[in-house]
């Protein structure tokens, strides 16, 4: 798995859960360059493919790309250069919107880089060629949930100020499009009303990635642990924040954690 | 100059209102990297002393580091490597901050990076060895600055959050330790009430960096254009964003633009 930090524990987590656990995880976080939400898609692209490069070396069978905006800007070109199945968390995050909506109109939220590309708005036509999509980039929702400030006045504030007018739009879903954003799911719930169905990606990316893995006879039959025992966590910042943050998200110590380089 | 990415250019602005106008700038803003605020000691380290390295091939004569958070961490790195003098921004800002202060009770605000560096207590306690010093990271102002939200309701609960409590600490003058804080100048001075002024450290370090090169006997003596005809702004991300929030920052179109790869 690729994300460009530490957001994308919450793709780990539910791939965790769905998968056996004989599965070994690999997961990168791009600490040191993150984010990539305010980004060119030209910088976004090229971040991605180092990214996709040192997992391969690392003898990855799929790859997960856990991170919105590299989901939305970059899959072409991992898809084109991976050799390998790549999954990413658009297109199993639209699809859970199409099930869930029953007016075809969805909302969608994420960095401006993935706004900017339309690409939710594609995968949503793909399954719904006529449903309605409202579209709002939120970039301050990641330094907001980053900071732990996810329930107090200034993350309330936010997220009037993002989303107030999405009640008059009539959506009846709301597509969180991106890692940070579940995190803040209390006071986005509460600025675009009730009514409005929350979608998280992760959940709906792991269940496309069993079955992606079923279907290629690649999914370790086994119940027990990885062969080498455990997943493993490689970062590109220094690990100590990435340690103590992740912790938090996955509820518990991260054993194998590594700083590595990943440029050029 | 050497800044994270485009909050260097009120320091530029400042250079250039300070220099004689035959004295050419070359601008480096590490665009696809930055935040430079919320990452460690060590690779900040590494991202400064490429961007010196990239800067000196250009021929400076000079390096003046616009980034708190690059001057609190890396300017000994700097120093030491760069073979030419390099001057930061925390001296000069400490050292206005103490010609300003009446009680001896300084506030100084910053990034997580800059204010856990410690570098502007020091600073302050070169000049003023008894004075006070009270600090306090708010690493959203950042990301408010860049979304122009400077003057709304989350920005004024966002700076009540951090600074609030700055009140009962009895500062009478407030370090805006951060190149992007002085575009919220307005709901920082409304937090910390009347009776503390606020020090921005660009004019300061314009000084210092006027001072330095006439010492040294650097300083160009003409009126008249810089032999290439004008300053040069190299981004390491695509130049479309810079150009747009750099004209808006410099009040008139930015010329001579590249984008450029100052890795490894």
């Amino acid at each position: 798995m690729f994300d460009s930090g530490i957001g994308g524990l919450t793709v780990f987590q539910a791939l965790r859960e769905a998968l056996p656990a004989a599965e070994t995880l690999v997961y990168l976080g791009d600490t040191a360059r993150v984010p990539y939400g305010t980004k060119s898609d030209e910088t976004v692209i090229r971040y991605a493919l180092e990214g996709a490069r040192f997992l391969k070396r690392r003898g990855i069978k799929t790859l997960v790309i856990a991170c919105n905006t590299m989901s939305a800007v970059a899959l072409p070109a991992l898809q084109r250069e991976a050799a390998l199945p790549v999954v990413g968390v658009i297109g199993p995050g639209a699809e859970a919107a199409c099930r869930v909506t029953r007016r075809k109109a969805i909302g969608v939220i994420g960095t401006a880089a993935t706004i900017k590309s339309g690409a939710y708005a594609r995968a949503i036509a793909t399954h719904l060629p006529d449903a309605r999509v409202v579209s709002r980039p939120c970039p301050l929702f990641v330094p907001l949930a980053e900071e732990g400030w996810v329930d107090n006045d200034v993350a309330r504030a936010t997220a009037t100020a993002y989303l107030g007018d999405l009640k008059h739009e009539g959506i009846d879903t709301l597509v969180l499009g991106c890692t940070h954003y579940p995190l803040l799911e209390r006071v986005i719930g509460e600025a675009v009303g009730p009514g409005v169905t929350l979608v998280d990606s992760a959940r709906a990316t792991a269940k496309v990635v069993r079955a992606r893995l079923e279907e290629r006879g690649l999914l370790v039959a086994g119940a027990g642990p990885g062969a080498e025992g455990g997943d493993h966590f490689y970062v590109t910042d220094s690990s100590e924040r990435f340690r103590e943050v992740g912790s938090r998200f996955l509820g518990g110590p991260i054993a194998r954690l590594e700083q590595i380089d990943i440029q050029g």
